[in-house]
């Protein structure tokens, strides 16, 4: 599957990286190159020449000069949660999961700092954090299963970015395995830093195009003593988008405004269960805001404000999780959005963001957009941060069409969200499946300068070749 | 003073720039280029050949045009308030001074956003944004003075920076002139942001080198109602040091956690007047700390939970301010020790940073490598981002030890720094006088790595030449 521009693994390279990572941990056996060869990322799969499962840094370094010296792609691999297609090792070569490298290697609790190793699970990190008093926020969807690293490669965000800001903003530090497996620190360990061109931010969200993270310090906040957990139900899906804006000009940043349409709510729950609630059939969407700090009486008082702009914003009765079980039961409804609408049918998940307060206009682009070209889409997501994830759904459409006509209605709702002052993704990246509308929102000089950044990089292009960009 | 790689200024040029910016905004006066040959940095002094005051983006692109197709260096400066040298035409060539680009373009209530030129006063812009009930944290001690595009390129910080990030956290989008004349907007006005390779972040801090900030587009916060600020004095610096890390374990992250010893109070009081209350002799350090939110309450309760870590720590009497003017009267304390300082003798600035808790270790280290050399060091700063500015002072040491000595022990200094997991600018930044540190902090891949990002955004090294590197 290598293009004409790289090599094929030979059965030198084999016995080379064997060497390198140990008998058991290298393979090139069909069902394992097919398990790797997926992500998240609707029903793609492509296959690399050999998947590595590399323990240390050392053997990262070693695998990186195997393949630039041989111009063999080497497309890095986090836990495959990824939603643009960025793990995939689509021009073949050496796939390399950084699975082994999952220790939490310091909590300072001193310095309010961590150093973990890619691989280590967004959840289990929050948890282990959690037990010193600390608090990790970036909290993706996927927080179950996705990996600190390609949290990094994406600045993943989630629920809580919309007061605590995304991974980019945790991130102190980060070790690097660069494309000639030279390995550099890219800052300091400190809150701040004007100390020469920002390496780590660059690295932030580079989708493993420009090196492989091997370590990574994070800052670290002092954990929230409580919060509170609002359901709230609009008849008019832009009447939330609109009152969620309310709230912040009210001096108000809750840790939590998540927004779902009445079909988003629909499928979650035909997914995965009743939520012990009535979802009243006039519902038109549900906003799910949290707000959380030390103090109890300040959130009550926050939530009344709220519920006072919600209720200026004509919402239905507002119902409070009273338990941690009915907290629960709330995010799930949240949380499963996404796998529910992929469970139901061929679908096109997109990534929209924009300034917070143009989300009713995007949203309402969005279904006019649909109208026009026959399709169904569901929406949901950070409304607190005017990103909105669009789920277009094939549903009963033709092939001719969806494969016809769906690019021109996905151009045209990037180019409302350019026009919105946004941009086409928000936290899932660009990596495979949205790189041919990068066009839309950047200039080609924009492109050819980060089409040199990416050549100082890695030279030979081995660094997950054809993502971002070609 | 046009280096050899480089074209001086022609009487053509010189035409040119006049028909670009105007008769009334072009200068090559000896008087003015001495003026705009001169920032905060130390006595340093670099004379341009030409001074010009564009009035408008197009003005900007058309002057870079001009120079990077003469290879005429270009020198941008803002307000002229740097600590590194950044805004010094050393290379001589055409000093742009932004000051004409002045305006407030927008605050976007609706999304909490505001559109400046980069000539903004950072107090300025701070003042305004308050009159619509936001807020705009970072405040450099020069914050009367300083513009906000110079504070892009260093991404300063300030006192506020402890709890609400750099200037960094708080630009979404930049417009920039490329050094060809082109203008790219690096990103989009949104929260969040996962659409290629961050140029937002690479341009932040890059100090001119890269590109030239036109506009800005910031991100701004609810401003918070209230605030409370105690002055805290230790018989022991480094006691006080060890106390700033205690209260962030507590859970409490105040909105300012400075730090200045003796030396510093001494000698802003004898500048700027006496403070309205006896600073008693055994007094080392002071801490000025102070918490900010919208619940009188809670400041209250975060109030006696930092006294008690405070007394735990054997603090002396507690000042709490109780008016605005009192209130006034501690920050100016603060505020004006740089200058007072720099009043007093020849010295050397820097600005160290380390992990927070690292604090009282970089000042130990600070003094006994001072001792080491005979030099004298007065210290204060940002104690709660482990950021301390270490002012170096030459008093009555001889020039020849001054300038053979210095230099190893700034390098040791630097070297402590990165032993503590810090670096050697965390918000001044690099430019002339720090570049030849780089290299304590930096593996020589890692600079080739900068060196390669400069090539691509400025083949010709036209853009601030000399600063961060050669």
């Amino acid at each position: 599957m290598a293009s004409d521009n790289y090599n094929k693994i030979t059965s030198i390279n084999f016995k080379e990286l064997e060497s390198i990572v140990g008998k058991e941990f290298i393979s090139s056996d069909p069902e394992q190159l097919n398990k790797y060869g997926q992500d998240e990322t609707e029903d793609l799969v492509f296959l690399a020449d050999v998947v590595v499962k590399p323990q240390t840094v050392e053997q990262v370094s070693a695998i990186a000069k195997l393949c630039n010296g041989n111009k063999i792609p080497l497309t890095t691999r986090g836990a495959g949660t990824g939603l643009s297609g960025g793990a995939l090792p689509i021009r073949g070569g050496v796939l390399m999961s950084m699975e082994k490298l999952n220790k939490i290697i310091e909590i300072d609790e001193r310095n309010l700092q961590a150093t973990v190793e890619p691989a280590v699970i967004n959840y289990i990190f929050q948890d282990e954090v959690k037990k010193s008093g600390l608090f990790y926020p970036p909290d993706p969807a996927s927080w179950g299963s996705c990996s600190l690293g390609g949290n990094i490669a994406h600045s993943s965000g989630g629920p809580k970015a919309v007061k605590y800001g995304t991974t980019r903003d945790y991130v102190l530090n980060l070790q690097v395995v660069l494309a000639n497996g030279d390995v550099i620190w890219t800052g300091a360990n400190t809150l701040k830093y004007s100390t020469g061109y920002n390496l780590t931010h660059l690295m932030i969200g580079s989708e493993g195009t420009l090196g492989i993270v091997t370590k990574i310090v994070f800052k670290l906040i002092p954990l929230p003593k409580h919060d509170l957990l609002m359901l709230i139900p609009f008849t008019s899906a832009e009447q939330a988008c609109k009152a969620v804006g309310e709230v912040f000009r009210q001096g108000i940043t809750p840790s939590a405004m998540e927004f779902m349409e009445r079909d988003a709510i629909d499928w979650s729950i035909k997914y995965s269960g009743e939520p012990g609630f009535e979802i009243k059939p006039e519902w038109q969407a549900l906003l799910l805001v949290e707000v959380d700090g030390n103090n109890m009486d300040v959130l009550m008082g926050d939530c009344e404000i709220i519920s006072t702009v919600m209720q200026n914003n004509g919402c239905d009765e507002i119902l409070f999780a009273e338990s941690a079980e009915q907290k629960n039961a709330l995010w799930k409804i949240r949380r499963k959005v996404g796998e529910a609408v992929k469970s139901n049918s061929v679908y096109k998940e997109e990534d929209t963001v924009v300034p917070r307060a143009e989300l009713p206009a995007l949203l309402k682009g969005v279904k006019d957009i649909g109208k026009k070209y026959g399709f169904k889409s569901v929406c949901y997501g950070h409304a607190g941060d005017g990103n909105l994830h669009v789920n277009i759904i094939k549903g009963d459409l033709s092939d001719e069409i969806w494969n016809k006509d769906l690019p021109k209605g996905i151009t045209e709702i990037f180019e409302l969200c350019k026009a919105l002052g946004g941009t086409i993704s928000g936290e899932h990246g660009i990596g495979l499946v949205q790189k041919n509308y990068l066009p839309i929102v950047f200039t080609s000089n924009h492109l050819d300068l980060m089409r040199g950044i990416k050549r100082i990089f890695d030279p030979n292009g081995i660094l997950n070749p054809g993502k971002i960009f070609d």
